[in-house]
């Protein structure tokens, strides 16, 4: 069993392009022996957001804190505290923190391969 | 895209044997095309507990809400919200709701053959 509270987690400012006020944690990461699955934790500023892109794995969210929204090819779609998103392989999103009340804080699971 | 509020998925009291005061949610599911985890959501009342058991695949948990402990042959671990938990494919284990503010409120995911 491997158990950790968020904030003992290294939190590192992400650098994916695109991407503008992300933090990244791992709490649960193929170094503490996942077999199938990552839990990582994005914390969005007020104003920043992820990149605009697709890729060939899904997206698996939990919104634990603050307000934003997921931008698909359909348009833009509110999210909250308590909601839950399932981002299919191939469709292209960005999630944003449109709120003044901030950060927007999410769980991100994804295939450890792609941790 | 998927997208669900917690409070619009529907909860069922949860019937496995040795289970009691648990009810359960799924707002990612293979109904919902999830191509490999799903996401449910157990909520423990105060005194209640899961089963006592194990089984060949991993949980991944995160506490959303409340105060208890997960059990596992080392003894009983405190668990409060914004807690991750790993547990092993074959980890013989309990969550557990051990305080008097309640509910306790988890995720619990795993493989979509077992949801």
């Amino acid at each position: 069993m491997h158990l950790v509270a968020l904030e003992q987690v290294r939190k590192i400012k992400a650098n994916m392009e695109g991407a503008e006020g992300v933090y990244k944690q791992i709490p649960i990461s193929k170094a503490d022996g996942t077999p199938v699955f990552s839990f990582r934790v994005f914390t969005i500023e007020c104003g920043g957001h992820t990149p605009w892109h697709s890729h060939p794995f899904e997206h698996l969210n939990y919104i634990i804190e603050g307000n934003g929204a997921v931008v698909t090819e359909d348009g833009e779609h509110e999210l909250k505290k308590g909601d839950f998103v399932l981002m299919l392989p191939g469709e292209t999103h960005q999630y944003r923190n449109t709120s003044v009340s901030c950060p927007m804080v999410m769980i991100c699971a994804v295939p450890k391969e792609y941790e």
